[in-house]
């Protein structure tokens, strides 16, 4: 018989210190002599990451991404020799290793370099001397024998890229949350957790600020029908499945609310109508390296049309001085911002075959006369920009409209 | 012209903060800027190792070896990035590496591993592209791909063979001394630098308590013969040069006085004059882990004799119990122990054809009533054991009778 191989993923506040090590050994451990092969993913404990950008900062301002990541992938490297002597106290053999030592390939590019390829041979070796592996998240190497590390959520997508490389049973994703909820426990009192969620709507979720998962995993998990288990690393109990869209799901219309508080609104006035002009905004934002997120543009009238997008609040004071210049260039109007949005969304897969998803949104707002000043929408979600004070409130009609929070609705 | 290649070592306090790493940066880039290739070797900074073996020890009381390396090594990964970053900031262009990424190949005994061969390619690539290259001290890759550590004076060994393998003109080991003194100038106010001084005599010194630098690495610089320069990181004074012995050597007799402080000695009284019987006393201590320092025994007297040996303070208690058990067992007679002690020693690759030596060294002792009781000898060096409240004046005596802190002696 095949022996079940889980990879499971930790985070750093998991391994912030030698207490939580320890426990994290337990629960390995356990899924160990519960007769599986365990593969586990590690981040750098707590703080370091932090502690190691300062030690940096004291040196350079702009220290070479290559020498960056030399010192950053050191911060994986303790945590996994650290958890391997745990493991060891507690008499299981375990073996640690380096994003390098397991063949973690990635292309050039420091600080966020893609995965090309895993060499599995020395993880599989391990595997069958029945010992535990512990790998370094976040990091690589390129073809030079050069360390890169991963970026954002490199952890996870090491993780994920491990289980599809090992073939993996299920990858499971540890955090301080016991799974995917249909909103955050934190706003929404009676926020349900989800048994089950699809790849595309955590693809929706994680971009629209559920902060479990990053998209960039999800995206790999989707793309090789992973499935992902995503559970609390203090409890027992089962947590979310992220799996590919199966039957019973197309009987659900909406799986969660989200609610993103940290953007802003710039509008664009008399946009005048005719080719190039969005394009003509928008490249110059991009060019300076500001992410717009939602763009809405209606249609003209009397030859010109007011243009709106919002952006992280962050990025205003360059957005407003890019967007200002760019609309005396073409002929636009006043350039107005405002700062006292948030941006609720539905994610559902269930959408794509549900007429009057929208208008039950819509009407659920309205019914608390909270006015909804932008729209956008695509095939599995629907984001609507809001004055921020009614955000809570407004997640909580459209939770309880959607009957998201009763038992069985799933 | 073929450029000079000059390999330079940085220990942990010379990069304990990023004040100390720029100022190492500068010293480098002043080496490069005169018209050397630079390869540095750093260790891990100021007291890396200590946290992280403090860290080790709050999850395992006897943490595997293999994994005890991981994490160590991570120290002078920190190093080589940052001394990397500094560099850059200078506008030098310098590139990190660890032991593994430079093919330092050992055998495959952690924590205290042996080099076996360093694969220089990259390295050598590096130099050609007239880069500063910095290598992490004190780690290397078994045939296995797992990350070993030399053990103590590791880092000074990994420059060593660097300098061995790339065939360097010089390899400059900074310190926070101006290099190898007579005797110890904090003992001896009179103590005067030496300019070059044989490997022979440094050998002798460094296990006399010398401690610039380990007896394992100028072993290694000896037998391929490469030139050691000692010398302070915070001034632009010539140190002391470590070769083979040169002709204008020949001259000195004696190069340095040396004083450890820190052994005890121990005394079997009546050891039956037979064969075997000195065997049997140190093979047990031996396979118990004492280190057994000098071991002096005289003729025997009415078909016994006494035996005396000294350890280090700390291994007192193991040595006198498992040679009271020794010497109950051979029929010896009682063991007794002395703390009182110091050992003073001469060292000079003179000696070798020069007579007397030993008489002037006892006669002036002995013009200062200061009491001999144990001698050893060898090729290159005299060690006497004596009161250790004697110990400081002794060392004062003996510089001053041979000579040694008069200007132009050398």
């Amino acid at each position: 018989m095949k022996v079940r191989l889980v990879v499971q993923k930790f985070g750093g506040s998991s391994v912030a210190n030698s207490e939580r090590i320890k426990r994290v050994a337990q629960r390995v451990v356990e899924t160990k002599r519960a007769g599986a092969n365990v593969v586990v993913v590690v981040s750098a404990l707590g703080d370091t990451t932090d502690e190691l950008l300062e030690l940096a900062g004291q040196i350079s301002h702009s220290p070479p991404e290559r020498e960056l990541d030399m010192l950053m992938a050191t911060g994986e490297q303790v945590s996994v020799a650290l958890l391997a002597m745990a493991i060891h106290e507690l008499g299981e053999d375990a073996v640690s290793f380096t994003g390098a030592q397991v063949g973690i390939l990635t292309d050039a590019t420091h600080t966020k370099a893609k995965i090309v390829d895993i060499n599995t041979q020395r993880i599989v070796r391990e595997l069958e001397r029945r010992r535990i592996v512990i790998v370094a998240g976040f990091q690589g190497v390129n073809l030079n024998q050069d360390i890169t590390t991963l970026g954002r959520g490199g952890s996870d997508l090491t993780a994920v890229a491990m289980a599809q490389a090992l073939k993996a049973d299920v990858c499971e994703i540890f955090t301080d949350v016991e799974g995917i909820y249909t909103a955050d426990p934190r706003l929404v009192p009676q926020a349900r957790k989800l048994s089950a969620i699809s790849y595309d709507e955590m693809l929706e979720m994680a971009s629209l600020g559920a902060q479990v998962m990053q998209a960039r995993s999800i995206f790999v998990a989707k793309r090789f029908d992973i499935p992902i288990h995503v559970r609390s690393s203090f409890t027992h109990a089962e947590g979310t499945m992220i799996t590919k869209s199966v039957k019973a799901m197309e009987d659900i219309v909406v799986s969660g609310v989200t609610l993103q508080k940290d953007e802003a609104k710039v509008t664009v006035r008399d946009v005048p109508d005719k080719p190039g002009m969005a394009a003509e905004i928008f490249r110059e934002l991009a060019g300076k390296g500001v992410n717009v997120d939602m763009i809405v543009q209606n249609v003209s009238r009397e030859g010109s049309t007011d243009l709106s997008f919002t952006v992280v609040k962050h990025d205003l004071p360059p957005t407003l001085r890019i967007t200002r210049s760019s609309a005396h260039r073409i002929g636009a109007g006043e350039v107005t911002t405002d700062e006292g949005v948030a941006k609720l969304s539905i994610v559902g897969i269930g959408m794509r075959s549900h007429s009057g998803i929208a208008a039950k949104m819509f009407e659920a707002m309205a019914r608390k006369r909270i006015n909804i000043e932008m729209i956008s929408t695509s095939e599995i979600k629907i984001s609507v920009i809001i004055r921020r004070q009614h955000a809570e409130r407004a997640m909580r009609v459209i939770h309880q409209a959607f009957g998201l929070g009763k038992r069985g609705a799933h």
